[in-house]
């Protein structure tokens, strides 16, 4: 499915800040857009002080005369709101527009996302200002999609906030004494007598009490929810039919995003990976894999939007190294594998002045389009023009991982069992290489989002079970799912309190496990692991336990493994328990890839998970799908530093970019990417 | 000498919170004590919200129940005063009530121990409070002990701090000429003409004025011992006969224990090692060794209560690694080793939810008996069981080994001579590791407590002397004592202000040696020393010197060793003085453990040092004495991960939980721990 | 040119705190200066408590009995003012006099250099003060000079210097049209629209806009000069011929030191190299060897005095390592080669309380003249003595090397290309070391000094080009001058505005290159280079490129070496331009010694430029030249620990301090100095 009506071929473009230039310089920036094979701009982030320079003023032609300019040439416009950097004189005037980072001490005015998320002033203003450009642009035939404000960043903790808080509080838990109960505040003495004591946490406050950590975040995500919806309202009522996005950053940590994302007709994202060309970039790659991942689930599989990335290096990464040649192609393709049908840049221009003017874009601060940039630019151009059969279609995943803003919130409020070496986005994301490493597509969901259509559903550290989850991953089981569950899973409901049974909790009977300690190691430490002799899954060998090792008792599960070393050797590892139809499987330490290799290529196997392609991948390489029912295309990449060769075996393919037929193998350069359809 | 009348066992239990529990989990968890040789809990730690939800409205029964349900089975409560953490409307209602750490700006409510120390309506409302509950509690036939407040923690640095900051200055100097005499104010043209431009040192403020930061340090640890004052009178006026304790931490830097332990009828401690069966946990273990006969001395040689540990990992931890198993049962032994009349938990159960539901507890959250932590509690409580003999007993040492809380704060108040390696606690442990490697007991004091019973004094980098010390010094080795000073000794007076001689001041005549200047060394780099042929302690070899070397010059003094190395080699390294009856000893650099061995070695030998056994002892092997006129016990502990033989020699001794007889040699495995009755 | 009319000899002395003695101290401790070869002392920094006790009460009679002590005797007072730390009875009566760091937030009182630099209040008060002190000490006849306050720091940020800065802005740029074209602030919607909303950069305000930073520096380094001014209007009123100086420290970072250099009779210096005798010392040498010329630069090539060193350590330094024996005469001696008129102490007398009292001092704080450090003073007194030939004389350089305070500005500023390793003054160091090495004097001057006298200028990463600098570095060239420029040269504007054109922007031209992109390597990486073959330099051999390698194309310049590998392999390193009369290098990547050793010693031979002694100097050995047209001394300085001989060759030479004639190599023992007279 298209995410924008009315556009038919991948979007490729970026942000330009016509406000930055003289009038006579838009015309030449935009003479150039054909050259660099560039189709789209997006305009207006930032732009409020340019939009209403005093009060109820509004100066919106120079915009007009740009999106002419574009729709004049056939370009397309994506207009941003600029309610992510309020003016100076809104600060100046209003000073509870300013935002209040932890602590609550309200900022002074400067850098950007300034502003505060729930104060009724400001939210009139977006809704005004959007009114006015939805009014003025919402059916200009250069607009292709709204770009709500910019990189929603991070809680305000003002006295406004804490009273919508309060406010929350109230409905969610209805008293006091549910509230005291759901927290365990009696702990500490903390027990809340009335509302009215219940403040933000952090700073010089409170800071010990989870469960307050947990539902701040949960409420200032859905604060940023409704912050949306306030933008939207206007824009759907003037500009119907342009779909509406805002572009998120990954797994960011404060937000979450799935609550943001409801809001959006789709979904869209800014990624800066620093592909250096150096070792560390496989794993690099396969975190951005596994983002792309979750974008593509935000939607149930529909595509998403590139909506920023750098061509060349990000000015406030610590190093500007410059992308190696053919590097960003590689960065472009890996987008666009996992579904997304743009490939847009910060920035169209570098400005010649402020925080970003050495950030990469396609035109320098000269303009020049004979640059090493443009001209590989002007190459991806190329390349989605030909990829235009690819626009719209979807990837179908047997697998569903598990990634959770709320469970992420609760692990790392919680006071143990480690303070760095928790590390759940790494633990997600090494359990996600077990399968890009295969070439078997996954989804990337939350735990309240359906299981029915997946063969098999990964669970990594779901330390905290929101209510139904456990029920819900039962029936999947029971049904004939199979699902795999880890350590430090199973202990806390969605506040925080322990659940009254052994760990891990609602969940271990499925799992037919008890799991009464968990061994922490240092971290130059490991316990060893081996596989015991004749196991279901055919798991064989040794591995090595870092952080992480369970300390668990089958109730009724096969040992798959057992530790080798510390005083728990010979206790069990992992476990297999039978579970109606189903199959529910614990891993009890924390493994590396040697055994996420073993155990994901022996469940992959037996479960008859869609593979790309049937034979191994090369290190280094994984291999992405998008299809429909007729059409079925293979993304090929190469994220090591050595040439492979990938045997396509049995499958009927054509190069789409080169448009060779009949391929039987491809070669891939170091960091190459070569597109296959498939017959 | 018992410190609590009504108790004839080693207390055995732990923290209790029955407010976070509904009723009927009271009776289910204290049936569960005697399974756990459990026979005493902690409650009201933490429960004001609980005792007073509203003020001036006191809720004490559930309280009450709880002390009813122990005395009934014939367990014994400590009742805490709840004054650690003040409810949420006290805050609210008082702002004044909330501490203002370093800079001034009050905090807002959560957290603990986050109340003014100086705020007259706190110590009324902790007056009030004190009064309901030793009117009602006071007399419970199962009320052993008071436990006033909670792990006093950090001068509150708030206005009303400031102000009687003020008024103690005031008394203790008389004069404001006076005061800038003494702190020298006249550097940085710092001279105050009025008292009320004093101020709180910190933050924004006052920064370089040693003597400021060591008076508010004085200053404030009275504060605290006033806090206890006010909150004890109730208590000995309603519960009589009642021993007071508060729970203290070790070398806790902030507040001078000594004034605090004035205030109470024992001393208790809460001990945290991280043993975990790594090469480091023998320090480690020498450290907690050293803490505990610190714990012993403010008593002099009076038990004391281990009021805190942790039966498994404490959630605070970096790591929560698990205690391998038996290493519970050394680390309490080590503490009744020293003194202790207790092993006392936190926590009895632990809660549902909450900054430590994580911490290691007899109970988990489920309440089990079955669990492997449950079951090395049980066994220590058999243990404690058939040590009653023990209780009571005292240590005579021959040693006292000089740590000074007012000392230490000017050492690290000042501006050199290094920043980060001044190491003056370290420093003390490594001195006192020469008597425990040898099992000779140590008194561990101030500067002012009497020295007259000792045969030996240590006095590891007395920067500071107090009034009347280097008097009473002088005295002690001309009655015929010895005394070792270090490098780094008798440099300034209480005021943080030079004498007006040679270093080390009015110590020099002592010592026979002048100190003019001191070279410090780089973390890398080292000074050779080297013993002088035929000296006349027997010194033998040579050693590194590392961070501090003392150039000095002999006064009269014989040197024993002498440098070897940089600009100053062959210069005197230590030296040795004949005063009066006595002998006086310097050790001008930072020695390792080798020299520390050989120099406490020949030193026991020449002084007829007592020695818990007469042949040396494995390395990692200490054994420590608790004894009266009757009866002598020896604790053989092995701290290191190897198994060690003690031989006994001509001692006829008797395994004391064993039971066997005749005992010539003790095997103790790797942690492992036996007690001997000596006959 | 002799920097003080009424002195004679080179200044041999240090701080002298009277106020912090009873008065009968005075005369023993001026009655030591004799034996130390000591003839002057600092009077009255910080002594404002002890000269004004309270508002309008001037206590001065102990000053002048202590300077009449000195004249009594024939030595010099330099008489400080004591603005650097006001009394405690004006921070408590006019708080606003109090200093606000970054953020903006008073300080409290405490510390030093606690002042508001705009404050108008606290200018007149030290109007006043200096009044009083200048008419009583003015034509004393121990008064030598005016040490006008001590250290000045850093920027205040607090309102008032807010509005200070909002004046200057307005006198700037005229208007905010203007300012907001010159700092684009439509970046991110900083446009503003009136001049109330322009605040201080920084804390929780701005931290975004570099143009912001640059002019906050700027503007406050006008304060410092008008507030230095203000000090001196009644000093040149009461105290005619006296010269005035302030004790500057090397290339303190927060202020343009031309400016304040501007203000004053002579330059002085704070020196605190930490001389250790290891390795890393030799480049700490030439740090300070190239901080000297700096000082030396400011008034144009006339002797500056050495206002503060310590004879033995500093005690805020991280180790209080003792300088070995003949380091400080190593030290001394360096200042002086590089014109210093002076060797002053902190201090003459240590303190006996406060911040400093373990710092190194002439006297230690009991005030023996028989210490090891006293005698090495002695030592240098003699020799300072011998030396009284030099006193005045200047030095001649061929090579002025650009360290620009206002580009250091913008180059820390900017996010960008490196966030910890743009190391631009390590940079001028390095580059300043090619020259050291052999014996080559460099001025060290900022961008908008004249070029005129030079053979040879040398430009570091020279980011910023400020109004006519490029325009004066091509007349430069064109005349006949040899330029040679570095990566990161040219890209912006006074403003941190972009040049419209490529890099370097103006200078392109003149370099005849163009640099499109600028690759930046980890710290662990490098790229190779190679000279080209029969390059006109005459080149040889093979570097390493690190963290900086500009792609540079070649418009017209001769390329003299290329990179040798990554992806930008066999394109330009260093290039060389003829043009008009002159020569324009470009080197377009970070080297190291071994580079600007073999470059700069090839550019030395073609240009001719001055040695001290023709043949090549061993490994850590410089040597220095002051001369005039009669006289020429060479002060040769080996900052190496091996001993090392340097051959004189035809030079006919007497060493100064022994008086050993035709001397014809010197021996240089470890860390040794010598100076030679040459005839």
């Amino acid at each position: 499915m298209k995410i924008l009506p009315k556009v038919s071929r991948f979007l490729h473009g970026g942000d330009y800040s016509p406000e930055q230039w003289p009038s006579k310089q838009w015309r030449e920036d935009i003479d150039k857009m054909e050259q660099a094979g560039v189709n789209a701009l997006t305009l207006g982030v930032f732009a409020w002080s340019a939009l209403e320079p005093e009060e109820g003023v509004y100066t919106m032609d120079w915009l007009g005369e740009v999106m002419d300019l574009l729709a004049a040439r056939g370009h397309h416009a994506i207009l941003a709101t600029p309610s992510a950097a309020q003016p100076a004189w809104m600060s100046k005037a209003y000073p509870q527009v300013l935002r209040s980072p932890i602590g609550g001490q309200r900022n002074r005015h400067g850098m950007r996302v300034n502003f505060c998320v729930s104060y009724p002033y400001y939210r009139q203003k977006v809704a005004a200002m959007n009114t006015e450009l939805a009014r003025r642009f919402g059916k200009h035939p250069a607009l292709v999609a709204w770009h709500i404000s910019n990189e929603f960043f991070d809680p305000c903790y003002c006295s406004n906030c804490e009273e919508a808080f309060r406010q929350w509080l109230r409905a969610r838990y209805g008293s006091l004494d549910q509230l005291n109960h759901s927290w365990n505040t009696a702990f500490w003495s903390h027990t809340f007598t009335d509302w009215s004591q219940i403040e933000a946490p952090g700073g010089t406050g409170e800071n010990s009490c989870e469960a307050l950590w947990v539902n701040w975040k949960r409420f200032s995500s859905g604060q940023y929810a409704s912050f949306i919806r306030n933008e939207v309202i206007p824009i759907r009522k003037h500009s119907p039919g342009i779909p509406v996005t805002t572009n998120l950053m990954g797994t960011h940590e404060p937000l979450d995003y799935w609550r943001l994302a409801a809001e959006l007709d789709f979904v869209s994202m800014d990624a800066y990976p620093f592909y250096d060309c150096r070792p560390e970039m496989l794993d690099h790659g396969i975190e951005h894999s596994f983002v792309f991942d979750l974008m593509r689930s935000f939607k149930r599989g529909n595509p998403w939007a590139l909506m920023e990335c750098t061509p060349s290096s990000a000015n406030w990464m610590p190093f500007m190294k410059l992308k190696r040649p053919q590097i960003h192609r590689l960065g472009s393709m890996q987008a666009v594998a996992h579904g997304s049908d743009s490939v847009m840049y910060f920035q169209w221009r570098q400005g010649m002045g402020g925080r970003e003017k050495f950030h990469g874009a396609v035109l320098d601060h000269t303009g020049s389009t004979q640059t090493r940039v443009f001209k590989e630019i002007a190459e991806v151009g190329e390349w989605l023009q030909k990829m235009t059969p690819v626009l719209g279609l979807r990837t179908k995943a047997d697998v569903a991982l598990l990634y959770d803003w709320e469970n992420r919130w609760a692990i790392e409020a919680a006071c143990g069992p480690t303070k760095d070496y928790k590390q759940y986005v790494p633990t997600c994301v090494a359990h996600y290489k077990g399968f890009w490493s295969q070439g078997i597509s996954v989804d990337v969901i939350q735990s309240t989002e359906d299981f029915g259509s997946y063969k098999l559903l990964v669970v990594p550290m779901l330390y905290m079970l929101r209510p139904g989850v456990a029920e819900r991953m039962e029936a999947f089981v029971r049904d004939g799912g199979t699902l795999v569950a880890t350590y430090w899973t199973g202990l806390v409901d969605e506040d925080d309190r322990l659940f009254d049974t052994s760990f891990p909790g609602p969940l271990a009977p499925m799992l037919g496990i008890e799991n009464e300690e968990t061994d922490i190691l240092y971290p130059d430490e490991h316990a060893g692991v081996e596989a015991l002799p004749g196991n279901s899954l055919g798991l064989e060998g040794g591995w090595k336990a870092t952080t992480f090792c369970a300390l668990i008792e089958s109730k009724g599960a096969e040992v798959l493994a057992r530790y080798t070393s510390e005083f728990y050797a010979g206790s069990p590892a992992v476990t297999r328990n039978l579970y109606g139809k189903g199959t529910a499987y614990y891993i009890g330490f924390r493994a590396g890839h040697d055994f996420h290799a073993a155990f994901y290529g022996k469940l992959a196997t037996q479960l008859g998970l869609q593979r790309a392609l049937e034979a191994p991948l090369p290190e280094g390489v994984t291999v992405q799908v998008r299809e429909d029912g007729e059409s079925r295309f293979l993304f090929l990449m190469n994220f090591s530093g050595v040439e492979a060769v990938v045997e396509l075996g049995s499958v009927n393919a054509t190069e789409l970019v080169s448009g060779q037929a009949n391929v039987k193998q491809v070669y891939l350069e170091p960091y190459g990417v070569e597109i296959l359809r498939v017959h």
